[in-house]
């Protein structure tokens, strides 16, 4: 008799609508909060010749201990603090595995970054959702309710916040710290973007857990590699979970090579802020369009007839993120910051589309 | 009031040992089961002109399209019912996710792949073991047996399995996917060493899932790349809970010049095998040695002593795995198949330790 193959299947799983994006041929991509400035061709010769050098047979570091120091230098963190992972995605989703299952809760502030519903999910948990009141600041009172109220086992904070670009400020952060005793994971993806790290609140409180990613102004989205900070005794459990020689030698060499030139990465960074803010400072005045302030490197606004625009763009070659389904980003559009002369023509297109 | 970052996460995950292994350095190394031989120097030329021509800024592809189709021409399995991990481990990992919880079964046959039981337990199941009754074949009537009484809702069979190099025969594998309704897991990452596929398996048995990897035969450990073989309503599944962009675009590349040069690896795989029947011819003519017949690229033997003759193989530079701390390994040790002179001079060593 042939088997039913779901029927052994966590019904949340199966439930679960898949992350998906579909690939969408462009001149202009602007809808994955990439850096357009790419990394300097003499990193990518780096990496090529160690590629040439290294026998691909033999398994990478079990540790990532150079990588960590590295990091730890960098971030003014411990090196027995820190984890690395193919995309932050993967230590979030292994530190909300250490503690979520059937019963317990994890608490978001919506709407945010799809996956860590999904993660959520894929746990059995309860996923509660505190909504923005507006997306100028985190909805403070309605979060410190949620906390006292729910006693979450978990909470993801993504900050700045991905689609709305909201910074979460610190003196409500030590708050969250302060009543919840969940763990508190903070998604810095965007952090370099809005001049606030954070590492300071790691020294008096362990239930906090930053995550970071080289995919966004390190330039290396296409490499997958992201980091963790966290109180070591957090870290020596995360690393049970966690896979070993999850990171590949090119990875690992990449990653070690991007932070030994950590300088290259300063000017495009504060090139991609100013282009940030002449592009919200030029979309607020085009009538019709409500801008929301950002700092990350991407801007979320408001409109009518947001499909038609996303429609006429497209046909000009322009690819941004339509978020209007998403339940609080009704009528949103979100589009990543670019390089300046692909700002430029997102601008004349959106004026355009408004007429 | 300094909070407890502990106190929330799962107690089974809190009692695991961690799966380490303690890097040493050493000339000849037949510690990992690692392909001695690398990949051609040409498939390192392509990858690196890859790497210096794309941007490094944009994600990898979604769908790892490309790939799928060239390992459903490789495997002769179906492009939907093929999906790549992080090395085969990330697939396992998620495939047990689907199922696993608090309350659920987990069945192995062990000795076994220590990381099969650590993802178990972090998942909160109950890891229920099989013993080999010998290593020469897996055990038909205690492994029925518990399917029987235990129901699991999900096992993992390493074929050939690590360490003891045990091929699971195809009519032993029938008889238990037709008696269980839990989900099947068969670990290949050693198959091309075996001579055994069972894709054929996969047409009538949709509980059935195939994981391999380019780990060994393939000569990439270094690039932690696996893979995939299932009905395409639980690759669907799967694709839920796997992250997005997994693959970096190098491992992406990297596999898919390998696929592409398959002819390259057909030689090695040969020697392999004939220098693991040599070794153990030799080895079994070593007074005092036990050596276990493998399909693998590896052998296990039993001897007086481990702890002596692993610390003097030790010390002519030569790394083994002890693994004669394990349960039903008692004064067992592992060595991988190496190049022909790396086993003459393990053998040598070998010889003289038990003089």
């Amino acid at each position: 008799m042939v088997k039913d193959p779901l029927k052994k299947i966590k019904p949340e799983i199966l439930r679960i609508s898949a992350y998906h994006l579909k690939p969408q041929p462009c001149q202009i991509k602007l809808n994955q909060n990439e850096n357009p400035f790419d990394v300097p061709e003499f990193i990518k010769v780096l990496l090529a010749e160690k590629i040439l050098q290294r026998s691909w047979g033999r398994y990478p570091d079990f540790h990532a201990t150079e990588l960590c120091r590295k990091l730890a230098a960098h971030t003014g963190w411990i090196p027995g603090g820190i984890t690395v992972g193919n995309g932050s995605n993967e230590l979030l989703q292994i530190v909300l595995h250490l503690v979520l299952e059937r019963g317990k809760k994890l608490l978001l502030v919506t709407p945010t970054f799809a996956l860590y519903r999904i993660m959520g999910l894929s746990n059995a948990a309860a996923v509660l959702e505190v909504p923005f009141e507006d997306f100028s600041c985190f909805p403070r009172g309605g979060l410190l309710e949620a906390i006292d109220k729910e006693r979450p086992d978990a909470m993801v904070l993504c900050s700045p916040n991905n689609p709305t670009g909201t910074l979460l400020e610190s003196d409500v952060l030590r708050e969250v710290l302060e009543l919840t005793d969940g763990l508190v994971v903070l998604d810095q993806a965007y952090h370099e973007f809005s001049g606030y790290h954070g590492v300071d609140l790691l020294h008096r409180n362990p239930h906090l857990i930053i995550t970071r990613t080289f995919s966004k102004a390190m330039a290396a989205a296409g490499l997958r590699i992201g980091y963790l900070l966290g109180h070591p005794e957090v870290i020596e459990q995360i690393n049970k979970v966690k896979l070993p020689y999850n990171i590949n030698f090119m990875t690992l060499a990449a990653a070690e090579a991007l932070l030994d030139n950590l300088d290259c990465f300063l000017e495009p960074i504060q090139e991609l802020i100013r282009e940030r803010q002449r592009l919200y400072n030029e979309m607020s005045e085009i009538q019709g369009v409500e801008v929301f302030p950002s700092r990350a490197n991407f801007i979320l606004f408001r409109m009518k007839d947001t499909a038609r625009v996303f429609t006429n763009l497209r046909q000009k070659g322009i690819l941004i993120r339509d978020v209007s389904s998403v339940r609080g980003l009704e009528n949103c559009l979100r589009v990543s910051v670019g390089l300046p002369e692909e700002n430029l023509e997102f601008l004349r297109v959106l004026r355009e589309s408004v007429q």
